[in-house]
């Protein structure tokens, strides 16, 4: 293991997280707000802890291995959350360490699950930390960091596979940099004409740009109480929009610029619009009654089928009192989750596809064992290795998902709010069912709760591999 | 496809069918019941049916494939209980045909969920009925028809390994007959030991036969409607003792007489041992305030553990009453459910091992990626081929269980009745929580719901891939 390069990385990593905070400082400053001042503190010791990272013990050799860069990837977002959770804490706008660091790992990993009943008196500051803390997890942190860092080659890619969302990564151009840079432009102008477009719809700045940010990153945290339920119906259409936006594959809006538009429809977004439509449909025949006219019934349905399959979890009724066949479909939507590689989370389309798949071939060739089959998606053959890094990956999900299930459930609550909690939190959606519902928030949670759905938080961002090395005694064996 | 062959082998069936129907019948007569008439006709129906399809248009060529293996099974389990709710049904002790046919898959898929309140006033007759399609269907019908068909060599095999439990079947003993007939021997005397045991404890010899029949085939058909509560502590942990040791592998048992005690102990049963103590010892304590002594505690919890381990279903409280780790515990036992090669159901012990293991090489291997790992259980290799088909059967299954639980939502019953109704029928339990907690039952579900259930009890019965294939086109594809 090279613990060196871990450190220097990890280093970097502070730099940055203290560089984000500059953006609610600002914002804290600009509307005259006292608790701002708790970020330059926060943000002199990351940047102090950093450059000594950086500078004491340079490494000698900067290779880095599958299993450094899955390591530097679940420690970094670790460090990130623990750091970034000192604001919220310090200036006592969340009084419990465990509570702030719950409610910031909800933010980088863009769950958007929340601990605070009252998130309307928050500051101006910590509001547009928790949003732009979305902005940044979407994305990907270390993607970004090592587009600062000299590595050698091949080191980065290992770093790239272990951050980023779906069951392969491939490199749009050649050299990850140049791949980041073409990735973090979209993402950028994509939030940008969001913002422009909510500002015409009403909202102020910062209301425009906190939506934004959260939006871009699939996240769901708010600044009203009830979500986005008082905004226009214009500016819910937006939303609903862009949250689908933003749960298709980058590489696809990249390849739609170079005009290659047949490849940058995959397989995988015509399923993935299917989904959405088919869900929207029944959805909204099934809340006959529950709203006034056909128009309400819709909007409805597409903000709800758009917030949880993107796994943002935007809200703007309570889906909770919906009847049950709606309900389970919002469950069923959790673990489908957006297309790999957007900001969303869940298992991802790809996963599930390359899953039917996998299955039906595995079904025929039970009852014709001489044939050869292989499974394709968009024409190409899936390796070997990627159908059973799925299954290897379904298997995992069940048994965390089980593993939390047991620990929550020792707090006595019911198993619908369980269920979903674990689920709302492992998928990085934000609200479940239940107690956990859209209109409530997860801080009656006991503290052992907190922090396995912290794990879950992470785990579920990060697709697992990451944090299960990170407890598997192989990683840490010479 | 074999046609001929397929229509021999479910005329076989119909015959065995209608004479085990035997039992029943002179159950009726012993006791002097008209509703056991109702056995005549069907009796009659089933063996004229069945001699027809045996001697009309025999089949040329008595070769079976891996496919016809499947698609016997799957149609010889419907066939079964189609004919074998007819008694039920016609005799009015059921009125509704959908809700007989529920029971009798019921029954034979030794699930032991029931649609009726009060089974107290059943006739002796059908209590018997009951009860002996646990019985049979707990070692599996179509094993003990092959001992009777003459095939050509390897396609009982075919068959064996369709309606066996467990990742893998082997053979104990040179040809599927012999191994059949010990395994039966094995089955027929530890029932007989258990009635004789129960007759002990004050049963009368009716009552003491159905509890037999049911645990024996981890069943859970009870003739009382609180179940076992009612019994002395004695028979209750007569009752538990064998829950556990029906969960126990019969080549087990015959590998212990051949005093091979070292191979009888498998690993598998090792940790179906542990998981039995430590589950046992959770709720124990967890139980605390819930009765009046520690002896009451252990007692309700040691009997519970078994019951849903073993995925027998008899209760002796109301185990949707306690507090919900212990619930959660159980739903996570029903899930795992007894060893392969018993007659429990669930996933089986050495799949969840296989899982388990299988995930931990994986995850070795993405750190150490030139490393060669194998999966190894008992010191024996576990082939890829096996650990595949484990993570396979593991997707198949989330996909069933995700769909069921959809249709059946429909209903709109709430999230714990629908998970738990789908988790017992398709782990073959029996109860499961809240509306179908132990002291319910599953008649208020619509027919649509009932029809899934019947179809996972099925499914789980023959671990998915008989009744997959039989709704797959390309197992009707030339």
């Amino acid at each position: 293991m090279n613990y060196r390069m871990i450190k220097n990385i990890l280093g970097w990593l502070l730099c940055f997280d203290g560089a984000f905070m500059l953006v609610p400082l600002v914002t804290g400053l600009v509307c005259h707000e006292k608790e701002a001042l708790w970020f330059i503190p926060v943000i002199a010791l990351c940047a102090l802890l950093g450059l000594l990272m950086i500078l004491v013990r340079k490494p000698r050799n900067k290779q880095l291995y599958a299993k450094e860069g899955f390591v530097i990837v679940g420690l970094s977002w670790i460090v990130m959350s623990l750091f970034g959770a000192l604001p919220l804490w310090l200036s006592g706008t969340i009084p419990e360490y465990v509570d702030a660091l719950f409610e910031t790992v909800s933010g980088f990993t863009t769950t958007g699950a929340t601990i605070l009943s009252d998130v309307e008196h928050l500051p101006e500051c910590m509001i547009m930390w928790r949003s732009f803390t979305h902005w940044v997890g979407g994305m990907g942190v270390l993607v970004f960091v090592m587009a600062f860092i000299p590595l050698s080659g091949g080191s980065n890619m290992h770093i790239m596979k272990a951050e980023s969302t779906g069951p392969s990564v491939s490199k749009l151009v050649p050299g990850v940099k140049t791949t980041a840079l073409a990735l973090y432009s979209i993402y950028f102008v994509m939030t940008a004409l969001e913002f422009i477009m909510l500002l015409f719809g009403g909202m102020t700045v910062l209301q425009a740009l906190n939506t934004s940010f959260a939006t871009a990153g699939t996240g769901g945290f708010g600044f009203f109480n009830d979500s986005m339920a008082s905004f226009s119906s214009y500016t819910r259409w937006v939303i609903t929009a862009f949250m689908l936006l933003f749960s298709i594959s980058f590489s696809s809006y990249y390849l739609f610029l170079k005009k290659k538009f047949k490849a940058a429809l995959t397989y995988e977004i015509r399923i993935f619009i299917m989904v959405v439509a088919a869900s929207t449909l029944v959805i909204t025949l099934n809340l006959h009654g529950y709203y006034p006219t056909f128009r309400d019934q819709l909007e409805q349905a597409s903000f709800t089928v758009a917030s949880i399959i993107s796994t943002t979890g935007f809200s703007t009724c309570d889906f909770d009192k919906w009847p049950e066949i709606s309900k389970t479909i919002l469950v069923a939507l959790m673990f489908i989750g957006a297309t790999a590689g957007s900001t969303g989370g869940g298992m991802k389309v790809s996963r599930v596809i390359i899953l039917i798949k996998g299955m039906k071939k595995e079904l025929e060739m039970m009852v014709h064992p001489n044939q050869i089959k292989k499974v394709t998606v968009d024409g190409n053959q899936v390796s070997h290795e990627v159908v059973r890094s799925v299954n290897v990956y379904v298997v995992c999900f069940v048994l965390v998902f089980a593993l939390s299930m047991l620990i929550v459930s020792i707090d006595g609550h019911e198993f619908e709010t369980n269920f979903t909690a674990v689920a709302a939190t492992i998928n990085n959606i934000g609200p479940g069912l239940h107690e956990v519902g859209p209109s409530a928030n997860f801080s009656f949670f006991s503290i052992p709760s907190k922090l396995v759905l912290i794990f879950d938080m992470i785990a579920g961002r990060l697709e697992l591999y990451p944090m299960l090395l990170l407890l598997s005694p192989s990683t840490w064996r010479k």
